[in-house]
Order: structure tokens, then C-alpha cells, then sequence
């Protein structure tokens, strides 16, 4: 559908404001998203409050996007409410496992791009934001998260105030395997990233940074060794202390 | 969108099958999903070899969705196609940790969403199957799948042989937070699930199993403590094992 197609990520908003019927109702499609045994255990936080996204605009690595946007969306896995619900009903709940956050995780990221392509059929951009797993502890103290609660993906979201290309994408045999998977020759990839690798883009960021290879951008700048060791550490020790690695 | 508020899972398909160009057009919408830093880093199995999806209806739990829709889509966190491509050109990746897992089963879910979105705007059923995550190893065993990729979700398509009414969801308020996380009383958990909790298949429900509360029948029938556990450690093992979890 045309929307699907016309997504590009926005990271420059209008200040214009999000009418309340359209933010409820981009709300409302997030919950029409498919949702395990239909326990949905997720939450959203929107925040508008810029006092408060001054604070997420340190815990995202001060991307100008949540500073600038109306809105930001915080999509939590969340087995807190069900667990509440559990014990009000006389009901003993045993989610405080690893399978249980991922279960919550994936609930969570079904409904939020539901949330981005309902907001995007309504005129809006938005912008997803990876950090929100790099210093998910932070973002724990700001929005106040209780146990059974992990920010998994962010959203910003206003009116555009730019106008941005689509972005590529590897063509379809990159990524699409038939009855099962087939291992990658070394023709197959030279042909699946040949377009992005010959991108004027391409090129230019290769001057930039002094680097011989696409690749060497994001494995020495972009997604460094030293960076993902680090944030794998802090994620895994934030599901220990929200309650999600009680696996024994 | 229509499409967004018109989704049910479909469970009974037509033996009809699916145009490649109707196929191609679904697939290719899923790579128009928010993708971090454009990596892609997933990959879709298409699986419609009927041998292959017995094997596959063994590891999701003999869910008959899975023998009788023409096509079962796996949904992979997939690394292994960036790393192989990192090598061949002259960089170093360090892709094989928690963070780098969570960041690929994030790329694989939003795409898998558009996927089924697409599917539905062309008339066609889709079911997740939250079981790709309790039996992994097994389907990475029948599916071929190399270090460095998981299965995170499974979509069952077809045209639909059912029709089934919308399913309930928690109002909007029980879903949604203003600026932070805001904890549930009493009374407004008594409120968020009383929908739920008074539908005539809720009280069927009940009956049938013998049980005072719905949530009982989470917790003690459908996702109780034992399975949760089981598939928590199989899980974190099979993350180990496709070489996800080096976080030192």
C-alpha cells in the first residue's frame, strides 16, 4: 500500500502541534497490531514535556530529533500491567523470564510500527531511534518504569520540515530466501550490495572518513566492537534488573 | 488506516495460491520497513514445500495454520549475510553480541509487520505464530540456518476460509502513558480489563476450563510457569549457539 512504500525516515519537524484525534487514533492502530494470546503487554509512553525530552535527548546520544519533534514515543515490553492484573485475580504470573521479555519486545515492535504507518497515512514523519536499547537504563529513570517494564524502540514524530529521498534498499534476492535458507556465495553479495556500494552517497562518505570499504564505516565508526560490547552488557544487566532473567 | 483496523488473525486458508508478483509485491514491502543505520540486517524464509512445513508444524507445536497456508514466512534476525559481506570487504565485524541480536530482531519485526500489513491490503489472512521463539533450534535445523542468524516470528498467509470478528482490545488508557509511566491502581485495572473480562467467550472460557479468573487460564493453562522456563533457557542457548552472545 502506498504508505508502506512512501516511508522515508524525518528527523526535521514543524512545530505544529499533533491534533489529539489524530494522536488517538494513531494510538488506536498501535493496539490493532497482532499480540501474543492477546495479552498485549506493551505500553506507550508519549512524551510532549520538554523538560522531559531534554532528558531523553541525552539518553538517545543528544539526537536532535527529540529535542525537535512534538512527540516522542517510547514503546515499552511491558509484563508489569499484566502481572498486577495476575495477582488482583487471584492468578500466580511466572513472567519474569527471558522468553517473557522477548515475547513483551515483539508485542511492543508489532504495535509501534503500526503507530509509524498510521501516523505517516496521516501526514506525519517519524523517526526510529536504535539508541533507545544503548542506554536503556537511563530512559528506565526518566519515564519512572517499574519492574516488568523495557523501553525497546523509540519513536519521533511531527509534521515534516524536509523533504528526503527514498532510501535504497538490497534488492529483494538479498534478503528473501526460498523453502530455506541458502548460503551467500561471494558473487551473490558482490551483486546484492552493488548498488549501494556505487551510491553517490557512498562515495562521498568514503572521503569523508578516510576508508577504503562501505563496510569499514560501520564496522570501525558507526557500530564499533567497543560500543556494542558495551551496550550489550548494560541491556543484559537491564533485563536482570526489571525482572526479566529469572530463568531457572 | 483501513487495513490496520480491519486486521484478525486468520487460522483456516483456500487451497488458492498466491501470484509471484502479489508475493514479490508483499516481500518487497517489507523492505521498505525502518531498517537500523540501512543494514537490513534479517532475512525472510519462504517456505511453501510441503514436507518442509510438516517439519516446520512439528516445531510450532502442530499448529494447523502451518500445514494448511500455502506460504510460512520465518522471520530471521539475520547477521550472518552483513558479516560475510564486512569480510570480503576488508573490515572486522563485531556483530555477534546481545546488542547486535536485539537490533536484528527489531529490523526483522517491523519488517515482518509491513509484511502482514501489505498481505492484508491484498486480501490475503495472515497468523503470527509466537512459537518460532520455544522451538528455534528446531527450526533452525529444518530451515538451514546458519551461525549468526535466528528466527524471531512466523507468518502464516493465504486467502482467508474464515471470517471472524475483530478481536477485543484494552481501551486506549490502559495501553498509554503521558510523558512517563504512570502505575496502575486497583481501580483502574478493575476498569482497563472489565471489557475483557465480561465477554461471552471469556465466561465460556471458564467454564471450560474450570477456572475462577481469566487470568488464571494465562497463568495456569496457556503460558504457565514450567514452558516459560523451558523455553526461556532453550532460547538464550540457541543465542549462544548462533554466536549472539560474546559480550565480553
Amino acid at each position: 500500500m502506498e504508505t508502506i512504500f512512501q516511508h522515508r525516515s524525518i528527523r526535521k519537524y514543524k512545530t505544529t502541534s499533533i491534533p489529539k484525534e489524530i494522536l488517538d487514533k494513531i494510538l488506536l492502530a498501535g493496539t490493532r497490531a497482532s499480540t501474543t494470546g492477546n495479552m498485549q503487554v506493551y505500553s506507550i509512553i508519549v512524551t510532549k514535556d520538554d523538560a522531559i525530552k531534554k532528558q531523553l535527548w541525552e539518553a538517545h546520544l543528544k539526537q536532535d530529533m527529540v529535542l525537535d519533534a512534538p512527540i516522542v514515543l517510547t514503546f515499552c515490553a511491558d509484563f508489569n500491567r499484566f502481572n498486577l492484573w495476575c495477582l488482583q485475580r487471584k492468578a500466580v504470573p511466572c513472567y519474569d523470564n527471558f522468553l517473557s521479555f522477548f515475547t513483551a519486545a515483539i508485542d511492543a515492535l508489532l504495535a509501534a510500527q503500526n503507530v509509524a504507518l498510521e501516523a505517516e497515512y496521516h501526514g506525519l514523519g517519524i523517526c526510529y531511534l536504535g539508541t533507545t536499547t544503548y542506554l536503556a537504563q537511563q530512559i528506565i529513570e526518566i519515564l519512572d518504569l517499574p519492574k516488568g517494564v523495557v523501553p525497546v524502540t523509540t519513536i519521533t514524530m511531527g509534521y515534516p520540515d524536509e523533504d528526503v529521498p527514498l532510501t535504497d534498499r538490497l534488492p529483494l534476492e538479498g534478503v528473501v530466501h526460498y523453502e530455506k535458507y541458502h548460503p551467500y556465495t561471494k558473487e551473490n553479495l558482490n551483486r546484492i550490495y552493488a548498488e549501494k556500494e556505487s551510491l553517490p552517497s557512498t562515495k562521498e562518505l568514503l572521503e569523508i572518513n578516510h576508508k577504503e570499504t562501505l563496510a569499514q564505516i560501520f564496522t570501525d565508526n558507526r557500530y564499533p566492537r567497543k560500543d556494542n560490547i558495551t551496550f550489550s552488557q548494560s541491556l543484559l544487566k537491564v533485563l536482570r534488573e526489571q525482572g526479566f532473567m529469572n530463568n531457572e
